[in-house]
């Protein structure tokens, strides 16, 4: 038991890398770039929150934790621009291996445990990954409507590129899709999106 | 229905803050403080990874989720060190008023729902709450052993003070306190504690 804790300890160790892996949304009281954590903390914050609003019924606790390990790959593999289809080529492969490195840290069962949080957010079909990618979409829109489109304008987003990308929202809820769309429509009459 | 959204999203935003309280922990990628939306991320994460240690059975979703808001006052109570006395002593205070006006945010039943997150961590009474009390105690010791100690170095702590913070980690886990107690002997002998 002791040499399986000190495995999960280094595996603890190891996370703290995604505290320097860098978004393209910013925080709103400094003037940087939002990490992994900082961005799976929140998403995971907001499924109490919002759980209400969710098409289908969903484990509360089990989205969350999908919430909490949706990005660990991106410590070895990343992170990939939503709107950069070059990087998004590979993306998969990519992640891919990041995640057989990454899980392979730990021993069975606790490996498949982990490994499976990002294997279901990935493949998108359980109600709690559907409502876990409708969280991730929908943080990153609430912080660039309070910075006035910052990151969208400075990488030129199209309305119908985050119109595809919020599409996501409604296989796990329908009120906030709307809600989304509603946003980013008023986004765009504010100049922060442009017309197609 | 579409009011109370508006009102959670305005939550959501606001929870932004947590982003910016510093703690006295450093993370290991970058020369800085780790904040506290990092930090609540890393306990939640390390529930699933530690769970099978708990003295007793604990609901992990539930705990995870009272990591996640165990530290969502300091938005305006701010971070207060737990080796220092004088700013101990007022905390408790300040953190009630806090967490009145932060959770006045929701609309009830959801204020009562996140706010009971906060008071069960606050009581230390749950197995789940006890769990998570560990996991916030164990976290910055593991980041600071692999900082050579820094933050103790730094505020000239005494073994005896770092005993005493890690005696918490028993309620939850008598195997995790062993193990606290083995990393704070060592670190003591590599000079980084103070011997009393």
């Amino acid at each position: 038991m002791e040499d399986n804790l000190e495995k999960i300890f280094a595996f603890i160790v190891e996370l703290d890398k995604v505290k320097t892996v860098y978004r393209q949304t910013y925080i709103l009281g400094e003037d940087r770039a939002e990490n992994d954590a900082e961005h799976s903390w929140h998403i995971a914050m907001m499924v109490p929150l919002l759980s209400r609003y969710s098409n289908e019924p969903i484990d509360e606790g089990r989205t969350v934790k999908i919430c909490l390990a949706h990005d660990l790959v991106e410590i070895y593999a990343g992170d990939t621009y939503c709107y950069d289809p070059k990087a998004g080529e590979d993306k998969e492969k990519r992640e891919k291996a990041a995640a057989e490195k990454l899980f392979s840290l730990l021993e069975e069962p606790l490996k498949s445990e982990i490994y499976s949080l990002w294997t279901e957010f990935e493949g998108g079909k359980t109600p709690e990954a559907k409502f876990a990618a409708a969280m991730d979409r929908l943080q990153p829109l609430l912080l660039n409507l309070e910075r006035n489109g910052r990151s969208w304008i400075q990488h030129g987003v199209h309305f119908s590129q985050a119109e595809k990308r919020m599409s996501k929202i409604k296989d796990g809820s329908e009120i906030l899709h709307k809600a989304a769309i509603s946003k980013i429509t008023e986004a765009k009459n504010k100049g922060w999106l442009i017309s197609d």
